[in-house]
């Protein structure tokens, strides 16, 4: 009898967890329904392969899911974070291990008592971020705990970017994934962190003003800027000592400046739309945030309003994007200034058909063995096959993938509700991972 | 028979309104019932004056609510703008007349009909802003519209400041009325208004800079920074071709700027608390929000995070606030940054007892009559009695208690819920409120 996969989701997201597990699937004795609203998107991930069967699935509909689930040994969930829960409790009901990588919502958290008492696998956040990073971080922790150091700081980072060969803008930057989530980062609260023993907030308006330069061999410059909230790692990864705990976002130098003139200017706001907006023009748009004068132009207002010197290289980048122009028309009803702001950037910022898209994930730890201050500095970078495999997709797919096969043939086998921290649990999808392609390169320092 | 009023909430708000009734009472013939939750609240406000009788009002005894509407021929409601709503409906079922300061709530707005059916005055908005600000506004329109002028622009400002005598402080400020809403001032959504014909946009984090500056006749410099929503006033006062429609609020000169500094920092955000606020020093509130640097001091890192020149005055603003000071603990657990920072402003900001408030209102409006065009600028100073009387109460309350008489004695008529926008309705309430030294000083310019 094949193991019966339930994959539910087969977005964009899905395509190298899928081809993985397929390749896979003779080998590991699985069989893969892969589900999703869209039957064509489940057909085109199934790519007539004889251990795949595509079907239209409808998370609303109950006595589908309940059909699918039911007929499944593990459920993979690709779908958006809030929607993984119904799924979930129908797993506790039929008894089936589930896979996602999203973060543990505080409802999933309730479901982990009746997991453990059914001996069921809930592995969640295991993807690339949260997924990758929380594996890679653990294991370079727990090697420097096992040899009697003490961890001091951690700061870990992350970013979705376009690879070098396809990097041909002033931004040094595209759209590889949700563009919606590009132009509402950061939002929502201040960033919180601890860094050198003292907490430390910095509010939206400045979070992308505040940055670090962070250099990868072989790759050149990038920069940081902090994550919402990092405090809460320390009890994740049980950090009790730590003087500095930073999480962030990777972008290249100098987008963050450049992005902190959005956000002055307000136009990365999604709370209220803005009258007329379907005719505006890009330059009219601009023109709503700046004042009224009778015969300054809006370049020149900008400049004043926002501070803007000459000969600032941040000027090259605002004209890059078009949003000067008296012509385009925004064409969007209704719209919010952060819609507005996506569809603007959209024009220069989509993947042209050959583009490849890069991740980076950067980890720096120090520690403390005997008398010595010690850091190491861990890497990986991934680029995309092309627009289907890309580094995203493979990054969050393969974890995922690896996850389902070793709780399947019995490796992962500790119940609950969970995300991978455990040594048993990251190692061997850390090595299946490194057979991928997906590799870290560390380097050790003594301070 | 004496007319019966209720009036329910004894507060600050209410003092110089109950004084101006119990003056009248005798030559009116009317009694006050004086409801609070406090029953010493009530009672000092009825001053042992024989038409007046202070009880203890719960708002969510229904029985109590019911018998004491039932007993009023018409209810003053000074309770804060989201309570209204039950005792209206109670006005409704028993048939009273309603009285409020407060902005018209859709909830209200939905008893319109029931009041018009029923033949009852529910006059909202009656108070200083919303209410003298209305009254005085319209009649300026309806003064121009009357001699075949159109309105071109409308700009109306108010303030709750210090009076002149009592300013001594480097901000010119101190807390004449809610300091939560003052520290809350201008959060929730950008301000939208209408400038020379151009919708105009500006962010919370550009307010306090996009101010304009205000000269008021022997009483010197002001500036004023846009309000939230302006464009909402061309439907209520049926200005249909503006090219201009801007609210805003007045401080003195300087204010906005170095507020403007609490808002970059991040300190002005009421939606998180802070790790152990209770006992950080003002200096440690004021490091969170900075970068680490094993040397600098807190003094230079904040210059350098927000930009400050060594010989900016608002560098002397800061310090007078005793920002930096390492002895002072916040005391107040588990607080938000906006809560801390009231408590830091209300050490300098409060009120001493012989201090006075000030009230100033400015209107601007422009219109074009024949070819010409032209300019009215109207202004009120009120400045208070004492901290009992003072230039709030008595600009809030005035007006409320003239419209409850104009109600009883049959001088204002038309039934249903509004705001005091006709004609027939401001004329006798500003005829009555000039007689109390609440007057518009009037100046027009042709341009």
């Amino acid at each position: 009898m094949k193991k019966q996969i339930l994959i539910v989701g087969a977005g964009r997201s899905s395509s190298s967890m899928i081809r993985y597990l397929l390749q896979k699937s003779n080998e590991e004795n699985i069989h893969l329904t892969i589900g999703d609203l869209s039957i064509e998107l489940a057909r085109q991930k199934a790519m007539n392969h004889p251990n795949a069967t595509p079907i239209a699935f409808d998370l609303f509909n109950t006595d589908q899911r309940i059909e699918y689930v039911s007929k499944a040994d593990i459920v993979i969930s690709m779908l958006p974070a809030a929607l993984h829960i119904e799924l979930a409790k129908d797993c506790i009901r039929l008894k089936k291990h589930l896979v996602t990588a999203s973060y543990i919502s505080p409802q999933m958290a309730e479901l982990n008592e009746q997991a453990v008492e059914n001996n069921l696998i809930f592995m969640n956040e295991v993807g690339l971020d949260p997924g990758i990073d929380h594996m890679s971080a653990m294991r370079i922790i727990h090697e420097i705990q096992n040899k009697g150091g003490e961890i001091t700081s951690f700061e870990s980072y992350c970013g979705g970017l376009i690879a070098p060969e396809s990097d041909n803008n002033l931004w040094n930057y595209k759209f590889t994934w949700n563009p919606r989530n590009v132009v509402l980062a950061a939002q929502g609260g201040a960033a919180k962190f601890l860094h050198e023993g003292k907490y430390k907030y910095i509010p939206y308006n400045q979070v992308f003003r505040r940055t670090e330069i962070l250099k990868v061999e072989g790759y050149g410059n990038f920069e940081v800027y902090a994550n919402r909230d990092s405090l809460k790692y320390q009890n994740i990864y049980n950090l009790n000592n730590l003087r500095t705990i930073l999480r962030g976002t990777i972008r290249r130098l100098g987008y963050s400046k450049a992005w902190s003139l959005f956000v002055d200017l307000g136009i990365t706001d999604d709370s209220y739309t803005i009258e007329n907006s379907e005719t505006l023009t890009y330059r009219d748009f601009i023109d709503l945030y700046l004042p009224y004068h009778p015969t300054d132009s809006i370049e020149t207002k900008l400049k004043l309003a926002l501070n803007i010197a000459p000969d600032d290289q941040v000027w090259l980048k605002l004209m890059e994007l078009d949003l000067f122009n008296d012509v385009k028309q925004i064409g969007l009803k209704n719209a919010t200034p952060a819609q507005i702001l996506e569809k603007i950037l959209s024009d220069k910022w989509t993947l042209y058909p050959q583009d490849k898209d890069m991740i980076v994930m950067y980890h720096r730890i120090g520690y403390k063995i005997g008398n010595q201050d010690k850091q190491i500095d861990s890497t990986m970078v991934c680029i995309g096959e092309d627009q289907t495999y890309t580094a995203m997709a493979k990054t969050v797919g393969l974890p995922v993938a690896i996850t389902t096969l070793k709780i399947l043939n019995g490796t992962i086998t500790s119940p609950g509700v969970q995300l991978p921290i455990k040594q048993e649990i990251y190692t061997p999808i850390l090595e299946e991972l490194e057979k991928n392609g997906i590799t870290f390169t560390e380097q050790e320092i003594t301070i």
